[in-house]
């Protein structure tokens, strides 16, 4: 028998994937990866960094990415009804809170038979907000994404004490979707809980969602959500109305603002508290600290569902490369699909790329098998990794150098 | 965007694959791995070494891995009528000259209306070896395997100027199969044609084919090539007949020696021309002078249709892998299929396997589009291990270094 070489490289690496699409989701996807690599290299220190976007999911995974606790409350439903919702706080900075818009206004919550979403209200992510300024929180988080509400945030903002008034100061219903809207003319802040003072309040939102105008959140989102056509009507009217005040009040137009239209306008609600909307992946970065994460590194590991030529125009594996790059670190990404024009991928900064197919398979089994397939392939990637640090000849003599400090001065 | 690095190692690569049943024969293999390596790594040094069986393909493989040049002649056929055949001389030695004995006795030759096992003849495969003679060989290496005769090389023999006579001294018949052969008695090789003197012969065989017994070939191949039971019967008392003969020429029992039975005993009749047999990769690996090649090497690369829990046991791969293990070379086996309990092999000298498929697949489109597919693969196990190169930092301080002296003294 030939002699085995023991490699037990203490790579830094950071695991950065994003969901598998039905089948395994970011924090699911980050446990995979790990264990494929410690397999193989057990030494190697890993830092997980779930990718989640801001929907379902996105509290329980950066609480438990960063190790911290889930609170669990009950708060009104999208159909005004109470309902068990939590929100978390991470571990690693325990005054910061994470909070899930879907955990109180999501699309799951309302039944597919009474799907209105002229009717359903956001009023349960203001309670959440409040929870959690009142159990520390001095920052939040706010994820977007998965909603069941098209109410531009007003519930959210009733629940923190705003009103609404109409052309003759009387005040419009509460949490009752966009009823009345219509007839909006005064949004009254001065009566904002000033608890708010005490929090500082970032979002994640999908940045290509905006209010108003023909791509506005009502005529995109709406009928998913439910709405009949003469019902997207009503709320597209709701919510230029909702942008024209909200916009006095801010002292700029935000009715086209990238995220305002995120969860059916509640990005352009939270804008009324002092939050700070940002492209969701981007704030998942800065939630761990991926660019000081980087630094670290020695390598970083992505994943998606599928990598494809559409892969550079913004998805989770491109942004996360393009972060790497700025530092020249050395970028993988895993797919269960490598698709047409995938190798456009390796001009923006992944350096390769693998399916997690064993063989020939199909999409069912490929599903059912995910968490085996993406620990084998991140396992059979690190053995790539550790074949050509095994190869050093060559390599000294004839690849330059990282050059960190010119990117990162 | 980020600084693109230019990673150009002059690695020193072998490429030493099987073929991929059904889609790719061993010399397509090499040449998409090959070329996916040269993509991103295109100052390689490459050398290919496409690990043919002895069957069909064997001289092509061979005759384009060095270069050299395939000879069309005319020969009988396995029916006894002429047929187009062809042998080879390799490119990097000229008077080396590979012979398919499937060119001149192949089951393919034989249409499937005629197959009789104990009527055709191997007797091309002696013209053969005298043409490569004639032709400047000195020395010649015959492929077995994908035949379509049975008859203990005696047609070859004949061919050669061997006699064989009945316990009477009457010569029996010529080219002819297993005719007459239940009376054989005697066989003279004072006829062998001088021309062998000039030449040495090694045979690539199935190693696991014996002449005689329970798992002798005509028991074990005769109904494959076309036998009844009953002809089975026949060839089995026929091939212990020759069996006897020929031991008593060697002077020891060659009836279940290794190789004697590869392609309907040719193996056995072959010895009695001065030829050694060899287990058909080790044979093939030493035409490459892969140990010689594998010094110089910083990489291996094999593939193989599939890699799992049975690869160890002999399958290419793992050969390859041993013999890289001994010099303490990295050894990436590229798959269509990653099978069950294929980790085996990790312990086996492969330090790494990937599946070449790059997404769900059905197996017809896999076979449609192998080419591709490995010519991807490869290149994207090249990238892995290009990263693994960037990374110096921890590698150089923790990875035990090569330690090729132990193995090489």
């Amino acid at each position: 028998m030939a002699s085995i070489i023991k490699v037990v490289p203490a790579m830094n690496i950071v695991i950065a994937p994003s969901g598998f699409k039905e089948s395994l989701d970011p924090v699911q996807a980050a446990e995979c990866i790990e264990k494929g690599i410690l397999k193989v290299a057990p030494n190697s220190k890993i830092l997980k960094m779930p990718l989640v976007d801001g929907g379902e999911g996105f509290v329980h995974g950066l609480v438990s990415a960063t190790k911290g606790r889930v609170i669990n409350i009950t708060v009104t439903g999208p159909l005004g009804l109470p309902i068990p919702s939590y929100f978390g706080f991470r571990g690693d900075r325990p005054a910061t809170a994470i909070i899930e818009m879907a955990a109180a206004a999501g699309l799951s919550l309302v039944p597919r038979d009474q799907r209105d979403p002229t009717r359903t209200t956001s009023f349960g992510v203001g309670e959440l907000i409040l929870a959690a300024i009142e159990a520390g929180a001095t920052k939040i988080l706010v994820g977007c994404g998965d909603s069941g509400v098209c109410d531009a945030g007003i519930g959210m903002l009733q629940a923190l004490g705003v009103r609404y008034l109409d052309g003759n100061g009387q005040a419009l219903p509460q949490a009752s979707g966009i009823e009345g809207l219509e007839r909006l003319s005064v949004i009254d802040t001065s009566t904002l809980n000033p608890l708010l003072s005490r929090v500082k309040i970032d979002v994640a939102c999908n940045w290509h969602n905006v209010l108003c105008g023909p791509k506005g959140v009502s005529r995109v989102f709406g009928p998913q959500k439910g709405a009949t056509d003469a019902q997207v009507e009503a709320m597209s009217i709701a919510m230029e109305r909702c942008a024209e005040a909200m916009s006095r009040i801010l002292g700029r137009d935000i009715s086209l603002e990238p995220g305002t239209g995120a969860s059916g306008g509640l990005g352009a609600g939270l804008l009324l508290t002092g939050a700070t909307l940002h492209p969701r992946y981007d704030i998942v970065m800065r939630f761990f600290d991926i660019d000081r994460a980087m630094k670290a590194a020695d390598l970083v590991i992505t994943a998606e569902g599928g990598i494809d030529e559409q892969t550079p125009r913004g998805k989770i594996p491109a942004e996360v490369a393009s972060r790497a790059k700025s530092l020249n670190l050395p970028v993988i990404a895993l797919a269960g699909t490598i698709g047409a024009g995938a190798e456009a991928n390796y001009h923006c900064g992944i350096d390769a790329f693998a399916s997690i197919m064993q063989g020939p398979t199909t999409l069912d089994v490929a599903i059912a098998q995910a968490k085996e397939l993406l620990t084998d392939a991140a396992e059979s990637s690190m053995r790539m990794v550790l074949v050509g640090q095994r190869i050093r000849k060559t390599s000294e003599t004839l690849v330059e150098p990282p050059c960190r400090s010119k990117a990162t001065n």
